[in-house]
């Protein structure tokens, strides 16, 4: 397939964040040209007084369960998990295929051109997201055997899943063990021999709350990271998911193990963690940051757009100081620094790049005015998935409105 | 004109919070029956599948400035309100005018059906107002002569804006003192003397930033909340908005004067403001709360449904508990609330109100699955203002998207 974009806004977030005023052709799975296009294409999309931008990354989600939105808001954490176990039982491989073929339209929808996702039963996250077309990292979720509600043994399932999927353009699987408390050090070290002997990523919930960290270091007398740092587990293989509560000893771990960071800024506040995540001290140590929405019980939507708004305000109010975000740090969050984090050659709009490319409509009221020295601040702050109009993964139109 | 709005999910905000699955008439300017309707009517729309809801209410922002959308992010507030005037001092009626409609279309656009604005030239905002058929209650911006760049006095302005307006429909004119450091007691005690003599309400701007605070004491020994009861200010008229640094004393003070309160938390935060209004000291002490975007320059858009969303999560990140804040209180402040805060007789879809409506695309996936169980959280925590399909006022049609 080939498509030629035609004279748009081109937020291309390349190495000098250039805003271009253009067109950007897609051929095959690939952009080949940006700038003053000149060629026949099979589509051609008229984007004149429209935003052309990357497709944005979605570090972390649990796309099975989209279809329990709204079955445990406002709770305590612990009625939170208490609810969700009920709902979960209730649940088999069907209706978490349904819950990942809602949550992924949701996703093409408002933006999002790949997901990683932490569930068990991710080969029925396989299933919709190849018959969806969105790109997707599916990290089978891992817990002790003796606490899974999985048939069979976790681990062995996650390698099998594994096996069974490498070799897909669009999927990419992965091991995603659940948490230091419901992972011991055996399945922890079982897991990371996995990522290492099929070369795949690992992704984990780690210092999400208070509780968490108290009941760890009550424990084993050290907090979550010092002990996965002491045992062995941390390295560059690891996309780690909230990491609110940490000292900066635990930070400088992190960095000294290159362990990329999935911030979830509305997860964490609407289930009342508390804190925030210290993202400056993060970016000081050269952390990675990239953005998650977590699932759609906890978001309650997978609007990364929504995200970028609500992890700038976030910080800013936490630090009583307007400039300690950017809008152009928080894209780049969700663009450049997820596309390094997952290591694949996109995130930004240049030769080269896999054709993940959205188009937004800057028509509605909310984008308006469109100026090229504040269509950033439009994106991450004035925007919402809704305004997208097309999504384009891999080269291929998987959404569109056009009038 | 008569609207028969068929099959629809209707959120009521009665007495009773009901939850209805059935029909809404509206005649001329009133709901004149809910539930299971059989009656002919000139529009007829099928609402199946689809939120009936009462219109949002936004009581403040600065409609005026939505043109200079993007122009002073990610700065202190020093910069923020050098960058505002610098570029303030290059407009005039006819910008003001300009920024009006876009503000407008885009809160009709987003679900908004009345609006409490504070600015200067507020008839530049009356005229863009009843062009495009929103409930407006308009406040002309008042400050001290000597520091005012309006033409000729404040006060006779608004006066003279307060005269012109008062007999329109969908027009409401007030008075709005700007902020305690722009306004001298005399200035103020003349603002209220024209509020109780042409029975308006009063809009104000009170303890958004530490500094006032700081400042305002240093000057008068007393915090602004203090003063203005000193001076004879607070009254049942008054709206006050911000109100992020109050003591509890000052609390009982506002209750004490039944005193209204516009809570701006998207705004509050990326203006790095700090902390966050003592929501739930104001909740036990009886205050009424609505909410307000702010302009879109300190927002950046005029959103209800994110501002909903945004207040639910700040209050629950500052108290480390996800209870504190319910969907429902959310939508409360948003729609019954801010009805009785202006006295209008909307904000519930009840026979007699006014017709101030708006219907919601469930269809789009974001609202998925929809349940009568969890459509409240839904329209709190998981859409956003561009789901918002068919906007009606006082019984008119102004917006609409449908197919």
């Amino acid at each position: 397939m080939s498509i030629l974009i035609k004279n748009g806004w081109i937020v291309t977030q390349n190495n000098k964040r250039e805003i271009l005023q253009g067109d950007v052709y897609i051929e095959d799975h690939v952009i080949t040209e940006v700038g003053n296009v000149n060629v026949e294409a099979e589509y051609v999309i008229d984007a004149r007084d429209k935003i052309v931008m990357p497709g944005l990354i979605n570090t972390h989600t649990h796309v099975g369960m989209t279809d329990l939105r709204g079955v445990a808001d406002d709770v305590s954490l612990d009625e939170f998990l208490q609810r969700m176990w009920r709902e979960e039982a209730r649940r088999g491989k069907k209706e978490i295929y349904e819950g990942a073929k809602l949550g992924i339209k949701e996703m093409l929808r408002t933006g999002t051109t790949t997901f990683m996702d932490m569930y068990s039963d991710e080969d029925a996250t396989a299933k919709a997201s190849q018959e969806l077309g969105i790109r997707a990292f599916l990290g089978w979720g891992v817990v002790d055997e003796e606490l899974t509600t999985q048939e069979g043994n976790p681990l062995e399932n996650a390698e099998k899943f594994i096996i069974e999927h490498r070799k897909e353009e669009l999927i990419t699987p992965l091991i995603a063990p659940h948490a230091v408390y419901t992972c011991s050090e055996e399945t922890l070290l079982k897991a990371k021999e996995i990522a290492e002997k099929y070369d795949t990523l690992m992704t984990m919930h780690i210092s999400e709350t208070r509780r968490e960290v108290y009941e760890h270091r009550k424990k084993y007398g050290l907090r979550p990271v010092e002990w996965l740092n002491k045992i062995g587990f941390l390295n560059d293989r690891l996309l780690a998911v909230h990491l609110v509560w940490l000292t900066l000893h635990e930070i400088k771990l992190l960095s000294a193990h290159e362990v990329k960071v999935s911030h979830n800024p509305t997860s964490n506040m609407k289930l009342g963690n508390g804190g925030s995540m210290p993202l400056l001290e993060m970016l000081q140590n050269g952390l990675l940051i990239t953005l998650g929405t977590d699932s759609a019980v906890s978001n309650n939507n997978l609007d990364m757009f929504e995200v970028m708004k609500i992890a700038a305000l976030l910080h800013k109010n936490e630090r009583w100081d307007a400039s300690v975000t950017t809008a152009q740090m928080i894209l780049d969050f969700a663009t450049v620094n997820a596309a390094k984090a997952l290591n694949i050659n996109a995130g930004s709009i240049e030769e080269g790049k896999l054709g993940d490319v959205i188009i937004v409509n800057a028509r509605e009221p909310n984008a308006r005015p469109l100026r090229k020295d504040t269509v950033v601040s439009n994106i991450v702050y004035s925007l919402n998935g809704l305004n997208v109009e097309t999504t384009i993964v891999n080269g291929n139109i998987v959404y569109s409105n056009m009038p």
